[in-house]
């Protein structure tokens, strides 16, 4: 006779066989499909999204759950305890929002997404109000929703919307490592401004696109990738999704530039690493999924801005260039190494350099928070944006909503919460890597010799492996031995910017 | 409220989101994935079966389908009747079958046809009789199942799989077709063979597979394929599938060999005409499905054989065959369709060419009716092979099992029934084209400038438009003024092989 617990892990089986089908034909869809496969793609993703929900929120899987967690709790099983409890999180942030809101949230972002494209162009903020007062509002609905209804002691209604991307990570523990940042960073970066050689090079050479893919693939192979568990392929914007076996990263080349492509590559990687190393006992169970987003982001900047900018896999890795693009031989590594270490405050986010950057994400995330807990309303957005930019960056974007706050995405269908994770990801990739070099005094001759191997391999033991088995500060203590802590990725920079040191 | 079929159209079209998941997964196994994909990826595609077949074994359904037919009968829809009695079709070929014998049926095809690979290059008859025994055995099962199941009256347990394919057209109506062609085949090909030139070419150049990827693209274009609604790729065996606004289709490309890809580019190129021009009004439902496998076939061999063979398009197509393929110049047009047009019976289908080609399919038919219909066993597959091979293309096979029995890969896993679908699609598209011919007698002066658009739009008219609305004889008779006629095929060999006609 099966146990609750395996009819339990049964059922995961069944959602993950879906979710399976909406990843690789999300991918189809971004890489492959033709335009004309549009309407039709969108109803099967609407279904197989039907079918999902319809799982989740089926009060046989409720019960479930609730008979499984009390046989587990009498015979103390704490992995399964564990299991359990991811398992009622995904249940739970499911089945919390009515069917109503779900929809309303879904026409409203569609909306303003599509109009958004033309509006950011027309610098037309009174016209992005009007569907933004509605994103805002019902983002505002679902944030107190989840948060009435969540089984943990949540701060505030932005603190449940945090826990979909930050899973773990709170509000409170955010703004005290991006105070530090705030706090810390603009006089570093004019330090480094002041510092660095005024001019960079600009590259006159067109660089062949099937070279460039050939390369790319060589410095995934460096990075370890496995081409016989997944592909490289382009898109739009790089991304990266698929399932254990099967990792599916995307980059984008342009004939003008190649090492947008090879961070774009390298950072994919990172991502795509971790997914594949996460642990095969727990494949289809919520307990076997990537931790948060704060930790999957990590995973990627340590690959992109951590090892792949080192200077010592830097130097390692041009020799593989001027094998494949000839025609960057007219610049040293040192020389191309600057270009992607060029600091200089911006006013579009995705442009920024690592040291810009987090503080792009600091105005975001307190926005957003100020917006979803009702102590601004979305009207006050450009006032903010403009006032926080001047503050962290010496910028500013008045009247310019274009390349102020109408540059991203991420909020035109609702999606806040999800900014914070980007630079928590920074932080946390450069306090692993702190501990990872100095567990091994060699690393600097290992990745002058193009092997990473043993960042791999301690990143399966401490990172992977513990897929969701714990929290993400506790995998951070475990792993380095303290939570996220920012003086890491200061020192990061400390090093590199100012210190030339070879990280 | 709505009425039982407007549930029914909603019940049908969930079920066409499962299928369209699995038709893009399926497409992705055979063209993107990696190795490590296959294990997760067969996981998923079970799944999505499984949830297919619930939905239409649901007694649910069996109701709703007998209410709405009550109703219909009631207010005489013709096309409501229609539509419904294609649902029963579904349903019931779904639901008649034990799911005992279905997991018997995989289990013994999986073992079958992967043991064969190996025993087939073996030459090992005795093994994959072991095998074979047991497939046959679950085969004559599942049609004695469909042929008790089925609403129609049948003649044989055989029809009843015959059903799955060539849907309408029985046994007794393929076997006069065949008949006809015994008779008539092996003197032609006779004929031919003295009248043809002795000698072929053989090519000695090295054509670059990006220059025949371009070629066959632009093939495509020429025979209205649209790019905006699909894709060309390329898998180990060439096929097409999508639904409606995204076909896909591959092809294989070799350097020594620029024709094996353009044959069957615009072989595939003629399926995927059929089903993105099926009605946009039926999408969804099985009423708004291609009819059977021997229209389907028509249709890609109508592209393939009439249309690119035909001398004025081959010539036109020659100019950008030089264009993109300098080395190509080495031959005439003349030479290079001769290529393509060469007689000469052998012991392998998929190397023949399309005048021995149907006497490979009446052997193979012959035998699996006998096979099905127990009037032979297994263990006399060999001989019978052997007997045939000698009456119809006067070659021998005896003892010879891997050119012979051990070459099909259809038998292995059970599917019964499909072969005659090949050539009653040879002899139905030499019947439509011989109607359009008759229809536009400027068709050599269109063709030669590369103009196949009249030829869509009466295909659309004729055939596609009608999907599944009437059986396949009745729209043959529809379209062309009768049922399938070998004597159109007969022609069209005879003024192509032996008239040297520009057919």
């Amino acid at each position: 006779m099966t146990t609750p617990y395996q009819r339990l892990t049964e059922y995961f089986h069944k959602i993950a066989q879906i979710n399976h089908a909406t990843t690789f034909l999300q991918w189809d869809q971004l890489v492959m499909m033709p335009p004309g496969g549009n309407a039709p793609r969108a109803s099967a993703l609407a279904e197989l999204a039907a079918i999902r929900h319809e799982l989740l929120v089926s009060p046989k899987l409720k019960d479930l759950i609730e008979e499984a967690s009390r046989l587990t709790r009498k015979e103390s099983h704490p992995e399964q305890e564990r299991s359990l409890a991811e398992m009622e999180r995904v249940r739970e942030n499911a089945a919390c929002l009515s069917a109503s809101l779900v929809k309303a949230q879904s026409l409203a972002g569609s909306k303003c997404e599509y109009e958004w494209r033309k509006q950011r162009k027309e610098n037309d903020w009174d016209s992005f109000l009007v569907n933004f007062k509605e994103v805002v509002n019902l983002a505002r609905q679902e944030a107190e929703a989840r948060h009435a209804a969540s089984s943990q002691e949540l701060a505030t209604p932005y603190d449940a919307l945090l826990e979909l991307y930050c899973t773990g990570d709170d509000s409170a523990l955010i703004d005290r490592v991006f105070t530090r940042l705030k706090d810390e960073l603009p006089q570093l970066i004019e330090k480094i401004m002041t510092q660095q050689p005024r001019e960079t090079i600009t590259f006159t050479e067109a660089f062949p696109i099937e070279s460039q893919q050939q390369l790319n693939h060589k410095l995934m192979e460096y990075l370890g990738f496995d081409f016989e568990k997944g592909r490289l392929d382009v898109s739009t914007h790089p991304f990266s999704t698929g399932v254990r076996g099967d990792q599916r990263i995307t980059t984008r080349f342009r004939t003008t530039d190649f090492l947008e492509a090879l961070l774009a590559t390298a950072h994919e990687t990172g991502h795509a690493g971790y997914e594949d190393g996460l642990p095969e006992k727990w494949n289809h169970l919520p307990l076997g999924k990537a931790r948060n987003m704060c930790i999957h982001e990590s995973q990627s900047l340590l690959f992109e801005k951590q090892i792949f900018l080192a200077k010592p896999f830097f130097s390692f890795f041009t020799d593989t260039v001027y094998k494949f693009l000839p025609q960057a031989k007219n610049y040293s590594p040192e020389q191309l190494r600057s270009v992607c270490c060029r600091v200089e405050p911006s006013l579009i986010r995705v442009e920024a350099d690592e040291t810009t950057y987090p503080l792009h994400i600091v105005l975001r995330f307190e926005i957003e928070k100020a917006l979803i807990n009702r102590s601004v309303e979305a009207k006050d957005v450009p006032e903010m944006w403009d006032v926080k930019m001047r503050q962290y960056l010496g910028l500013s974007t008045s009247g310019d909503y274009a390349n102020g706050c109408l540059q991203d995405i991420h909020w035109t269908d609702g999606s806040f919460g999800y900014f914070p994770s980007y630079t928590m990801g920074a932080l946390n990739g450069a306090q692993l890597f702190t501990t990872i070099k100095k567990e091994h005094s060699d690393w600097k001759d290992r990745l002058a010799e193009g092997d990473i191997s043993f960042i791999r391999s301690w990143l399966g033991k401490n990172i992977w492996s513990r897929a969701s088995s714990m929290d993400s500060q506790e995998i951070l203590i475990k792993a380095t031995g303290e939570g996220t802590n920012p003086v890491h990725f200061i020192n990061h920079l400390t090093s590199r910017y100012l210190d030339n040191q070879p990280c």
